[in-house]
Protein backbone atom coordinates (compact mmCIF):
# COMPACT_ATOMS: atom_id res chain seq x y z
CA UNK A 1 0.00 0.00 0.00
CA UNK A 2 1.52 3.27 -0.92
CA UNK A 3 -0.56 5.77 1.16
CA UNK A 4 -1.52 4.28 4.94
CA UNK A 5 -5.10 4.43 5.91
CA UNK A 6 -3.92 6.92 8.22
CA UNK A 7 -2.48 9.15 5.30
CA UNK A 8 -6.12 8.93 3.58
CA UNK A 9 -7.67 9.68 7.04
CA UNK A 10 -4.80 13.10 7.50
CA UNK A 11 -6.22 14.11 3.98
CA UNK A 12 -9.93 13.95 4.07
CA UNK A 13 -9.59 15.89 7.79
CA UNK A 14 -7.81 19.00 6.34
CA UNK A 15 -9.55 18.75 3.16
CA UNK A 16 -12.56 19.05 4.89
CA UNK A 17 -11.54 21.99 7.36
CA UNK A 18 -10.09 23.92 3.96
CA UNK A 19 -13.90 23.29 2.67
CA UNK A 20 -15.87 24.88 5.61
CA UNK A 21 -13.49 27.95 5.34
CA UNK A 22 -12.87 29.34 8.83
CA UNK A 23 -15.48 27.53 10.28
CA UNK A 24 -14.23 25.41 13.76
CA UNK A 25 -15.25 22.12 13.56
CA UNK A 26 -14.59 19.74 16.48
CA UNK A 27 -13.06 16.18 16.71
CA UNK A 28 -16.84 14.74 16.56
CA UNK A 29 -17.68 16.21 13.70
CA UNK A 30 -15.19 16.02 11.59
CA UNK A 31 -14.99 12.36 12.47
CA UNK A 32 -19.16 12.36 10.84
CA UNK A 33 -18.42 14.41 7.79
CA UNK A 34 -15.29 12.93 6.83
CA UNK A 35 -15.68 9.60 7.32
CA UNK A 36 -12.89 8.81 9.60
CA UNK A 37 -13.43 6.49 12.79
CA UNK A 38 -13.06 8.87 15.73
CA UNK A 39 -10.29 6.87 17.46
CA UNK A 40 -8.00 7.35 14.92
CA UNK A 41 -8.62 10.76 14.17
CA UNK A 42 -7.58 12.29 17.79
CA UNK A 43 -3.87 11.07 17.03
CA UNK A 44 -4.07 12.62 13.88
CA UNK A 45 -4.82 15.88 14.37
CA UNK A 46 -2.74 15.76 17.20
CA UNK A 47 0.25 15.52 14.64
CA UNK A 48 -1.28 17.58 12.30
CA UNK A 49 -1.17 19.99 14.77
CA UNK A 50 2.45 19.30 15.63
CA UNK A 51 2.85 20.19 11.82
CA UNK A 52 1.33 23.62 12.30
CA UNK A 53 -1.52 22.57 9.67
CA UNK A 54 -4.60 22.72 11.79
CA UNK A 55 -4.97 24.47 15.56
CA UNK A 56 -7.27 24.46 18.02
CA UNK A 57 -9.80 26.76 19.20
CA UNK A 58 -11.38 26.81 22.44
CA UNK A 59 -14.98 28.35 23.47
CA UNK A 60 -18.36 27.46 22.30
CA UNK A 61 -17.74 27.30 18.95
CA UNK A 62 -14.31 25.78 19.22
CA UNK A 63 -13.00 23.19 17.46
CA UNK A 64 -10.00 22.86 14.58
CA UNK A 65 -9.30 24.77 11.84
CA UNK A 66 -6.92 25.15 9.19
CA UNK A 67 -3.56 26.88 10.23
CA UNK A 68 -2.88 28.37 7.11
CA UNK A 69 -4.71 29.09 3.94
CA UNK A 70 -5.72 25.66 2.09
CA UNK A 71 -3.37 26.98 -0.85
CA UNK A 72 -0.67 27.27 1.15
CA UNK A 73 -0.77 23.64 2.14
CA UNK A 74 0.57 21.09 0.30
CA UNK A 75 -0.45 16.95 -0.29
CA UNK A 76 2.78 16.73 0.43
CA UNK A 77 2.96 18.24 4.00
CA UNK A 78 0.24 16.53 5.15
CA UNK A 79 1.86 13.07 4.16
CA UNK A 80 4.82 13.99 5.82
CA UNK A 81 2.64 15.01 9.02
CA UNK A 82 1.52 11.65 8.99
CA UNK A 83 3.63 8.88 7.36
CA UNK A 84 6.88 10.66 6.40
CA UNK A 85 8.28 10.30 2.80
CA UNK A 86 11.81 8.63 3.29
CA UNK A 87 13.77 9.03 0.50
CA UNK A 88 17.22 6.61 -0.41
CA UNK A 89 19.87 8.56 0.29
CA UNK A 90 22.67 5.91 1.43
CA UNK A 91 23.25 2.10 0.36
CA UNK A 92 20.13 0.82 3.04
CA UNK A 93 22.63 -2.49 3.69
CA UNK A 94 25.23 -0.33 4.75
CA UNK A 95 27.92 -1.16 2.59
CA UNK A 96 30.49 1.18 2.72
CA UNK A 97 32.05 1.61 -1.08
CA UNK A 98 28.26 2.18 -2.00
CA UNK A 99 27.41 5.22 0.47
CA UNK A 100 25.61 7.86 -1.21
CA UNK A 101 26.58 6.43 -5.18
CA UNK A 102 23.20 4.25 -5.01
CA UNK A 103 23.19 0.38 -6.74
CA UNK A 104 20.68 0.09 -9.73
CA UNK A 105 18.30 -1.02 -7.53
CA UNK A 106 18.10 1.77 -4.26
CA UNK A 107 18.58 4.40 -7.24
CA UNK A 108 14.99 3.35 -9.12
CA UNK A 109 13.35 2.58 -5.73
CA UNK A 110 14.32 6.19 -5.01
CA UNK A 111 13.18 7.34 -8.21
CA UNK A 112 9.79 6.17 -7.86
CA UNK A 113 9.76 7.63 -4.30
CA UNK A 114 10.62 11.07 -5.49
CA UNK A 115 8.00 10.96 -8.22
CA UNK A 116 5.81 10.25 -6.10
CA UNK A 117 6.99 13.42 -3.23
CA UNK A 118 7.03 15.61 -6.87
CA UNK A 119 3.73 15.14 -7.16
CA UNK A 120 2.40 15.74 -3.93
CA UNK A 121 4.27 18.87 -3.20
CA UNK A 122 2.92 20.41 -6.58
CA UNK A 123 -0.54 20.16 -5.90
CA UNK A 124 -2.51 21.97 -2.66
CA UNK A 125 -5.51 21.47 -0.67
CA UNK A 126 -7.39 24.22 -2.15
CA UNK A 127 -6.61 22.90 -5.31
CA UNK A 128 -8.41 19.63 -4.83
CA UNK A 129 -11.47 21.93 -4.39
CA UNK A 130 -11.26 24.19 -7.24
CA UNK A 131 -10.28 22.27 -10.13
CA UNK A 132 -13.02 21.36 -11.64
CA UNK A 133 -14.94 17.38 -11.95
CA UNK A 134 -18.10 16.07 -11.12
CA UNK A 135 -16.82 14.77 -7.61
CA UNK A 136 -16.32 17.12 -5.06
CA UNK A 137 -14.22 15.52 -2.11
CA UNK A 138 -16.30 14.01 0.74
CA UNK A 139 -19.61 15.16 -0.53
CA UNK A 140 -22.26 13.19 -2.36
CA UNK A 141 -23.72 15.10 -5.32
CA UNK A 142 -26.64 17.07 -5.32
CA UNK A 143 -28.92 18.05 -7.90
CA UNK B 1 7.27 5.10 3.75
CA UNK B 2 6.51 4.05 0.18
CA UNK B 3 8.17 0.93 0.45
CA UNK B 4 8.19 -1.48 3.11
CA UNK B 5 10.98 -2.93 4.46
CA UNK B 6 9.84 -6.72 3.92
CA UNK B 7 9.79 -5.22 0.02
CA UNK B 8 13.02 -4.30 0.12
CA UNK B 9 14.02 -7.68 1.49
CA UNK B 10 11.99 -9.26 -1.11
CA UNK B 11 14.12 -7.27 -3.76
CA UNK B 12 17.18 -8.04 -2.53
CA UNK B 13 16.97 -11.81 -2.66
CA UNK B 14 15.25 -12.07 -6.23
CA UNK B 15 18.39 -9.53 -7.25
CA UNK B 16 20.56 -12.20 -5.57
CA UNK B 17 19.41 -15.17 -7.24
CA UNK B 18 19.63 -13.42 -10.22
CA UNK B 19 23.24 -12.69 -10.09
CA UNK B 20 24.34 -16.02 -8.74
CA UNK B 21 22.94 -17.39 -12.41
CA UNK B 22 21.32 -20.79 -12.06
CA UNK B 23 22.94 -21.57 -8.83
CA UNK B 24 20.66 -22.69 -6.06
CA UNK B 25 20.81 -20.51 -2.68
CA UNK B 26 19.38 -22.20 0.75
CA UNK B 27 17.86 -19.67 2.87
CA UNK B 28 20.58 -19.59 5.06
CA UNK B 29 22.77 -18.17 2.07
CA UNK B 30 20.29 -16.05 0.83
CA UNK B 31 20.36 -14.29 4.85
CA UNK B 32 23.98 -13.72 4.34
CA UNK B 33 24.65 -12.80 1.23
CA UNK B 34 21.54 -10.48 0.99
CA UNK B 35 21.68 -9.12 4.62
CA UNK B 36 18.13 -10.11 5.11
CA UNK B 37 17.46 -11.73 8.83
CA UNK B 38 16.47 -15.14 8.36
CA UNK B 39 13.31 -15.34 10.31
CA UNK B 40 11.58 -12.23 7.83
CA UNK B 41 13.53 -14.75 4.80
CA UNK B 42 11.53 -17.78 4.94
CA UNK B 43 7.86 -16.09 4.71
CA UNK B 44 8.98 -13.91 1.98
CA UNK B 45 10.88 -16.83 -0.20
CA UNK B 46 7.39 -18.53 0.20
CA UNK B 47 5.39 -15.45 -1.27
CA UNK B 48 8.22 -15.08 -3.93
CA UNK B 49 7.40 -19.41 -4.90
CA UNK B 50 3.42 -18.53 -4.44
CA UNK B 51 3.78 -15.83 -7.33
CA UNK B 52 6.23 -17.78 -9.35
CA UNK B 53 9.45 -15.65 -9.34
CA UNK B 54 11.65 -18.33 -6.98
CA UNK B 55 11.09 -22.13 -7.11
CA UNK B 56 13.02 -24.66 -4.59
CA UNK B 57 15.14 -27.68 -5.23
CA UNK B 58 15.80 -30.74 -3.13
CA UNK B 59 18.89 -32.26 -2.47
CA UNK B 60 22.57 -31.90 -2.07
CA UNK B 61 22.96 -28.61 -4.07
CA UNK B 62 19.61 -27.72 -3.25
CA UNK B 63 17.75 -23.93 -2.57
CA UNK B 64 16.37 -21.17 -3.87
CA UNK B 65 16.47 -20.71 -8.05
CA UNK B 66 14.75 -17.79 -10.13
CA UNK B 67 12.24 -19.85 -11.47
CA UNK B 68 12.54 -17.24 -15.11
CA UNK B 69 14.81 -15.58 -16.87
CA UNK B 70 15.74 -12.34 -14.34
CA UNK B 71 14.82 -10.53 -17.88
CA UNK B 72 11.60 -11.65 -17.52
CA UNK B 73 10.62 -10.32 -14.38
CA UNK B 74 9.84 -6.97 -13.36
CA UNK B 75 10.60 -4.99 -10.03
CA UNK B 76 6.47 -4.98 -9.90
CA UNK B 77 5.96 -8.07 -10.19
CA UNK B 78 7.96 -8.56 -6.95
CA UNK B 79 6.88 -5.73 -5.32
CA UNK B 80 3.33 -7.39 -5.89
CA UNK B 81 4.29 -11.00 -4.37
CA UNK B 82 4.97 -9.31 -0.81
CA UNK B 83 2.88 -5.78 -0.62
CA UNK B 84 0.63 -5.03 -3.88
CA UNK B 85 0.21 -2.29 -5.32
CA UNK B 86 -3.36 -0.96 -4.96
CA UNK B 87 -4.68 1.47 -7.22
CA UNK B 88 -7.58 3.73 -6.19
CA UNK B 89 -10.19 2.52 -8.71
CA UNK B 90 -13.63 3.72 -6.85
CA UNK B 91 -14.21 6.59 -4.32
CA UNK B 92 -12.79 5.12 -0.77
CA UNK B 93 -15.41 7.05 0.90
CA UNK B 94 -17.90 4.72 -0.94
CA UNK B 95 -19.43 7.66 -2.11
CA UNK B 96 -22.04 6.93 -4.22
CA UNK B 97 -22.48 9.41 -6.85
CA UNK B 98 -18.80 9.24 -6.79
CA UNK B 99 -18.33 5.67 -7.74
CA UNK B 100 -15.50 5.45 -10.36
CA UNK B 101 -15.17 8.89 -10.94
CA UNK B 102 -12.40 10.08 -8.05
CA UNK B 103 -12.80 13.69 -6.61
CA UNK B 104 -9.43 15.40 -6.97
CA UNK B 105 -7.93 14.36 -3.94
CA UNK B 106 -8.39 10.55 -5.03
CA UNK B 107 -7.72 11.20 -8.76
CA UNK B 108 -4.17 12.64 -7.27
CA UNK B 109 -3.47 10.47 -4.96
CA UNK B 110 -4.09 7.25 -7.57
CA UNK B 111 -1.63 9.42 -10.05
CA UNK B 112 1.10 9.31 -7.75
CA UNK B 113 0.55 5.45 -7.60
CA UNK B 114 0.32 4.91 -10.92
CA UNK B 115 3.39 6.41 -11.25
CA UNK B 116 5.09 4.16 -9.10
CA UNK B 117 3.32 1.55 -10.72
CA UNK B 118 4.90 2.58 -13.77
CA UNK B 119 8.45 2.86 -12.92
CA UNK B 120 8.56 -0.07 -11.32
CA UNK B 121 6.78 -2.56 -14.18
CA UNK B 122 9.15 -1.16 -16.67
CA UNK B 123 12.34 -2.21 -14.99
CA UNK B 124 13.27 -5.73 -14.90
CA UNK B 125 15.83 -7.22 -12.64
CA UNK B 126 18.38 -8.03 -14.97
CA UNK B 127 18.85 -4.75 -15.54
CA UNK B 128 20.00 -3.70 -12.40
CA UNK B 129 22.53 -6.26 -12.62
CA UNK B 130 23.64 -4.88 -16.34
CA UNK B 131 23.07 -1.09 -16.18
CA UNK B 132 26.53 0.43 -15.70
CA UNK B 133 26.69 1.83 -11.96
CA UNK B 134 29.78 2.06 -10.25
CA UNK B 135 27.91 0.25 -6.99
CA UNK B 136 26.47 -3.47 -8.09
CA UNK B 137 23.75 -4.43 -6.09
CA UNK B 138 24.42 -6.20 -2.70
CA UNK B 139 28.55 -6.24 -3.69
CA UNK B 140 31.21 -4.02 -1.35
CA UNK B 141 33.21 -2.75 -4.67
CA UNK B 142 36.52 -4.81 -4.94
CA UNK B 143 39.62 -2.86 -6.61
Amino acid sequence: MIFSQTVEYALRAVVLLADVQREAKTTQQIATMARIPPDYLSKILQNLRRAEIVSSRRGVNGGFVLQRPASEITLLEVVNAIDPIERIRTCPLKLKSHGSNLCELHRRLDQSIASVERTLATGTIAELLTTPSPSHPLLERTK
